[in-house]
Parts: C-alpha cells; structure tokens; sequence
C-alpha cells in the first residue's frame, strides 16, 4: 500500500490521484490510498465518475481498493480548485506530513508526494527548500544526504546543484560534493533499483567537458578528480564526459544515471525525452519516496486538462523501489 | 551544384563525401563537387565501390555527377586516414580555401565544409577559432555579425555565446548581444528558410528562468530587455523562458528557433533529438554555408563506421536555402 499525499488542494494533486485510480488496472499500479481531503477528492470523483471512500487506516484502504479510490480523511475546510489559500496550504502540508509518518513507521510502504507550491507553504509554517528537504528532515537525514534524482523511460539524471543561480554553479561544485553525491545515488541505484554495478556517467561543466583547459578549468580541477575517487572506491564512473554528446540514445545505452553539474543541464535532456513521465526520486532516504515531476498547475486546476501520466509514473516506481527494498 | 570541401584528408571527411554521393538518387540530393585530393577521395572511393572523377571546374562536375564522384584535385601529397599530419592540414585549409571562394564568386551555389581539427589547422597558419569565422572573414563580415545555427528535423537552436567556459557566460550576455543575434537569426529564417515572420522563443540563463529573481538577476535585467526590444522591432519573440521545459515536442511546436545562452544549453537539447542529422549553418553571411556537426573522428577514420547522415542533411539544407534565396 502506497501513500500518497493530495498536494495542495487547490492545485491539479487531487484530479490525478482520482485519474491514476480511474487507470490502475489498465496501468497495472499497485493499490495507493490519498492521505488528504474526502470532500476535494470526491468532488474531483464526481466529475470523472470514479467512487471515492473515506477510511481509517492503510489496511482499510487496501481493502476497498480494488472498487473505490480510498482517502484518509484530515480536511475539514472549504477548498476550491484554482483558488489557493492559505487553508489549503495548511492541508497540503498536513497531508505530507501524515503521510511520511505512516511510510516511516511502516504503515504504507513508500511515499508519493503530490504537487504543493512552496511560496504558499511557506506561508503557514513550511521552513524547507522543497518537499524533498521535508522529508529527508523528517526521517533525521540531512538535507545534503537526500539526493534527487529524475528518472524517466530513457534516462535517470542527478543534478549535483539545483535551484541556484547559474553564476554561482562553478564557485559551489567540489570534489567532495560530487564523490558524496554520486556515492549516494550508486548506493541507491543498487538498493532502490536492483543494479547489481550501476554505471554512472559524469557530465563536465564546460563546453566539450573543457577540450584540456581551453574553456575553463572545472572539469580538470574538480570533476575528473572526483571520477578519480569514485572509481578508486569501486564504482563504475566515468568523465567528465562532454555534456552535449551525453544524451542521443546510444551515448544514453552506456550508462544507467548520468550525474550533471547544474539544473538545466540535468533537466533539459530529460523533459525533452521523457517530459510527461519524469519521476522525482529522493535517493538516500531510509524511506522509498517520489514524486511526479510537475507543479500544482492552479490555472488548469478542476478543468482535467492535467494528464495523469507522471503521477502513475511516480506511483509505480516507488512501489517498484519498495519491492526492490524487500527482495 | 554545391562546393563541398573536404576536410582534413586523415579524417572521416573524404569516405563521407563518398557515401553521400553513393545515396545521392535514394536521398535525392543536389549535385555536389569535392574539392581536395582525387587520391583521396578515390582511395575511399575505391573501398566502398563509388567511381570517382578528377574535374576542372563545377560546370564540369555537373555533367558527370549522375555516374560518377567529381573532385577538383588541389591534393598532391601522401595522406593516409587515421593519421593526421601537416601536409594534410594544409590540404584542409586549401580545400576550404577555394571552396569558399568558388561559392563567393557564384561559380557554385552553397558551402558545404567537412571536419577540420582547428588545432591542427592552427599549426598551418589558420588563425581563426573555427571554419566559421573564417568563411565570414572571407566574406567580408565581421565575426560577431555571423551567427551559428544547429538545425536537425526535431529543432533548431542558436546559441548566443559559445565556445567559453561556463562561469564566464553570465558576464558575457548582454541585451544587446542577444537582440543582434536574434535579429540575424529571424532575418535569415526569412531569407533562407521562407519562414515569413518566424517565432524565436528565448531560453532563460538561470533554473526556472530565475523565478522572479529568486535564482538570479540576469533573466529579468538582460534577457527580458532583449525580448522586449526585439518585440518593438516586429519579432516573435517570447522568453525569457525556463530553458527545462522548452524542449519536449509540445513546446517546441510553439517556435521556429530557440536562442539559447550557452553552448550546452543549445546543443544537449538538439543532440539528444537529432544526434545524426544535425547541421551547422551559418547565418548572416553573403552565401549560404552548413556543416555536418560532427568532428573529423580521426579515430575510426578510414573504416567506414562514420555514418552519412550529417553530411546528406548539410548537402541538402545547403541547396533548400540556396534556391530559397534565389526563389
């Protein structure tokens, strides 16, 4: 049983939770069961002709699956789709925050986290980054041990920075930063996705991954020496490769994660192959937790225009981690 | 007919020129001449069963194309594929030489350039960053004025700086850099591809495009800026935008050009989606000019692995903007 919290109730969260129900068996996803609203969630029912039912616990939900979408009850306010407010912000957080507890103690077997919009949760008390921040710091991991990485049909990628300024993407990348975040996600390849030698390519930071120091001496300085390490500790890396040359379909055959230096250079390749199904994956977690790769989408919010497919993507990957955890 | 030189002669250059020539009906390619070594050329000719003839000039060349290979020969050395020398880097630079100079004078149509090692090049007096800028300074124009394009059939893509590390790109922009580049670029979208008033859509620096400042300044204080003024100029010019998500099939529908930033930022997208089919055009220029994107793979030169399909999309785009301009 897998756990999935509503997201803000504003947003598009609700409407494909009801949507990934209304594919399960076509999709063959494992029984979930929405920690949120009943109200938002079988509002959002109703316009689509899915049965949604309050229960109490995971075991109730696992019971009712396989007829009506099953929702833990824990709103109780007025939420409309499209129209945040700082209640369903509130919701919102409460829901993550349910639904860590009941995957850390092993009521359900891994989380899915739905979309929230991070400037409204802040509004009502949510000190984090990001969800991923929420989680790792629920589960007593620092924030620099929960590595993201997005995973797709083509290509998994873990960028090394994320959310910074691209100025200030040389001055923060260091050897040791890269070895301990490729560490993680080897470590986590293994577990998570049963690579017995997962193969990590390692993008360069510069055009051409530098051509010898002619553009920038990051990828001779820091990045081959942090491939150096890694190899040296018996992971099977290589780079720094020229970024550009990393992605066609054959250079991809080569590896099974690429870890990159900057968000875009991580990010662009992915949604240009894989975009409607990209699976966030936080890797170095003692839980198993994703997340379908998009926003709360509040202006498309309610009109069920928002496709379900990265929701069902992120789904079956955490259940696929967490059968994976348990073999 | 279209000139078409021949790149360094220890490179995969000559057999390419071989093999498109060999699928010139099936592609239904416009006639070319080589301009290099009929030794050469016949040597790869000779491995892959294409006859090849030594011709005096393009009018001459146009009469034999449909049975057989032209050259016009200016090679007198001894050269050998996979083992790059000086005398083969002069040849290179002569090919290019007269190649450009036969296209200047109208005695051909377009430009088509094989690979060149510009190290190597460097050592025979080539003192230039690329065939680029010297084909533009053989022309008259300024290097900055002469733009690179990297067209495939998925995308096309300019990248406003290019060859630089990556920590210097962010001082490197600047609103008037990028309005004259984009403006050579929809200019020649015009002239040279009939796209009567084409929509450039114009990648952000930072993730998200900064996000309201919130991960740097430089997309709402440069780039906004030049899409404003290329918009009070009559362009369709939209951005800044978030560079991650400009490049799935559904986005890229919306425009005829991405400007991009950075090299990496233009080419992990356009060879992610068209890795054998991209070609280097230059824009801004009196004549028509494109390039396989591809180097001179001095390692697997002479084997036949290198594959055609660059050097057939450059053949072809070459001859589609010459006889759009003369449309």
């Amino acid at each position: 049983m897998i756990a999935l919290s509503m997201g803000d109730p504003a947003g598009v969260g609700p409407e494909l939770a009801v949507a990934a129900w209304a594919l399960a068996v076509a999709e063959g996803l494992p029984p979930f069961v929405v920690i949120g609203s009943y109200a938002v969630i079988s509002a959002a029912g109703g316009r689509s002709g899915v049965p949604v039912t309050a229960v109490s616990s995971p075991d109730e939900a696992l019971a009712v699956f396989a007829t009506t979408l099953p929702v833990i009850d824990i709103g109780h306010g007025d939420y409309r789709p499209g129209a945040p407010d700082d209640a369903g912000a509130a919701l919102a957080l409460a829901s993550l925050t349910l639904a860590t507890e009941l995957t850390r103690h092993g009521a359900t077997s891994a989380l899915v986290t739905g979309p929230i919009a991070k400037s409204r949760l802040a509004r009502v008390g949510f000190d984090y980054p990001g969800q991923t921040e929420f989680v790792a710091a629920a589960c007593g991991v620092a924030a620099d041990e929960a590595v993201m990485m997005l995973a797709g049909p083509s290509l998994r990628v873990v960028p090394i920075t994320v959310h910074v300024a691209l100025a200030q993407v040389p001055g923060l990348l260091t050897t040791g930063l890269i070895v301990n975040r490729a560490d993680i996600a080897a470590t986590a390849l293994t577990r998570d996705f049963g690579i017995a030698r997962p193969r990590l390519a390692v993008a360069g930071l510069n055009p051409h991954a530098g051509e010898d120091c002619r553009m920038g001496r990051e990828d001779a300085d820091v990045i081959a020496p942090a491939v150096a390490r890694l190899r040296d500790a018996g992971i099977a890396a290589t780079g720094p490769l020229p970024a550009d040359t990393m992605f066609h379909a054959a250079a991809r055959a080569t590896y099974d994660v690429a870890i990159c230096m900057y968000h875009d250079q991580a990010l662009i390749p992915i949604k240009a192959l894989d975009f409607d199904q990209g699976v966030n994956v936080t890797l170095g977690l003692p839980i198993v937790r994703t997340s379908p790769d998009h926003g709360t989408a509040f202006a498309i919010a309610g009109t069920g225009a928002a496709r379900p497919g990265a929701t069902i993507a992120a789904i079956r990957m955490a259940a696929q981690c967490a059968d994976q955890r348990n073999a």
